[in-house]
């Protein structure tokens, strides 16, 4: 599905086009991803590597990471290894997470999971090398940023993946599962740990390529949680509203593993209330960047505007 | 045991106390990993990390980073931090390399295996959190060291992880494991892959930070190549010759995974000889440095007369 700006833009501006920047930016990030892995001996890892990495998505993570380093005042360029390591964590996580020790899923994106057709030990193997090369790719292939800041958001960057952050939440999340008894506050660290940190680090990293000061990295922070939380709603309401085929996943299956969701605990009509709520308090966060701002205003907007 | 020096020194020079400065470096070490991970919530994932990178061992790979930053002119504070992460990289390449899916080992260093205390689950995920830690342990802690040197170390670390590292060589191992015609040119990828890359990586680490240039650290290169080959000769060696106790792992494991190894290609005295062989080159990459380079030769001669 394509993206329309469903919501008003102040009287006189041309309308964004974000469907248009989106595709253009989706497309920038796989050539990048593309080229970042060759595929040399022992081929089998970098192919199940690849295998994952490729397998398309909306590349949201890192279209996030290029777009705030250019509001920021830096380019694309700068901050594009960044956007790669942030995909090469993201694709490293759903790897871990989908194996038969954790969520057992067999399908991602409409197609097997790693483990389905690499064996469980290469995705093991191919979750570790993207995660060790994410940090590689950072610190060799970054031009044009003093390193002090280059170190800043590798450090960012190990904090999102590890205890404190995609870790964390998934640790929490795999013990609360069977539980009937699921408190809002453990589903909010599940989620600020699982989703929010992750697209947190997206926008923070690209503020500190572009090397923005201390306390403007704290409104895109928060802009970042808000996103994150209404993004984690919205997707909870489409495992319940969607089925399989949009959503490219088994659907239906939070239910079936009695997982808490914010449906379940609010219905369907309040968390889509709730997730407009933290819209227009994310957009609030970025009145100082004015014009430049309208890539990550209309980012927020389609983020509950999804179907699938 | 405790190591002795079985090797001539230059005359006149007093023997270098080689088990007062690995006790000594190693309790350096011990403290800082334990500092480096608090428990918080949610406990277990600390708990985990922690079970693995504190069960002890020699601590060997910290202590060449540490000596040889200070060899080359640096000092131990410069490098603790990147020792630390060094430790951190094996422990995860440990606790992955356990896990049911991949060698099945219920003990390691004479203690269950992360995966039979906390489960598989966790155990993936401890390995996960400490890799990711390693760097943000790095970029965060490294004091007076130049960023751009941090960042050359980030590099490397990243590299002896990955596919080009560590996770190449466990891909390789598995797939030659069973096989009874593994070629020494796939034995010597293996080891070079999972075992020398991180012992040259701790060496290289440590001449990064210390600054020294980039012929030198091609000598750093070779001294630390030669002895991880020959550290794996020996513990290959061990593994017919040992007893469980001695080993602390389950013995003549290879032999029953009909796994290759020296022994089954040159046998045991043969393969003795050829460590020996690569001992003596190393210790010749450290001619440039002098008096200095004692503790790193040392250290070479104490791996081929190592018992378990």
């Amino acid at each position: 599905m394509v993206a329309t700006d469903n919501f008003q833009m102040p009287q006189g501006q041309a309308p964004f086009d974000l469907s248009a920047y989106l595709q253009e930016r989706q497309n920038l990030v796989e050539a990048a991803l593309d080229s970042a892995i060759p595929v040399i001996y022992p081929e089998k890892i970098y192919e199940a590597m690849r295998y994952s990495l490729l397998a398309g998505g909306k590349r949201l993570r890192p279209i996030l990471c290029l777009a705030t380093c250019e509001m920021a005042g830096g380019t694309i360029a700068m901050a594009m290894p960044t956007a790669c390591a942030l995909e090469m964590i993201h694709t490293m996580s759903l790897i871990h997470d989908d194996l038969p020790a954790m969520d057992n899923d067999d399908y991602r994106r409409g197609k097997l999971t790693n483990h389905k057709v690499y064996g469980e030990d290469v995705a093991i193997l191919a979750g570790d090398g993207l995660l060790a090369y994410a940090f590689e790719f950072v610190a060799v292939n970054t031009r044009n940023v003093p390193a002090e800041r280059v170190l800043q958001a590798i450090a960012r960057l190990g904090r999102v993946v590890g205890a404190a952050g995609l870790v964390g939440g998934q640790v929490v999340d795999l013990e609360s599962e069977g539980q009937a008894d699921v408190s809002i506050e453990t589903l909010n660290f599940i989620h600020n740990h699982k989703t929010a940190a992750l697209l947190e680090a997206c926008v923070v990293c690209g503020g500190i390529l572009a090397g923005i000061p201390e306390a403007d990295l704290q409104r895109l922070s928060r802009y970042a949680q808000n996103i994150g939380l209404a993004f984690q709603i919205v997707d909870d309401i489409l495992d319940i509203t969607a089925t399989q085929e949009e959503l490219g996943k088994t659907a239906g299956k939070d239910l079936q593993a009695q997982k808490a969701t914010y449906p379940s605990i609010w219905g369907i009509e309040e968390s889509q209330r709730q997730a407009q709520k933290l819209i227009q308090a994310a957009v609030a966060e970025l009145n100082l960047f004015g014009e430049k701002a309208r890539p990550l205003i209309a980012i927020a907007h389609f983020i509950t505007s999804r179907t699938h």
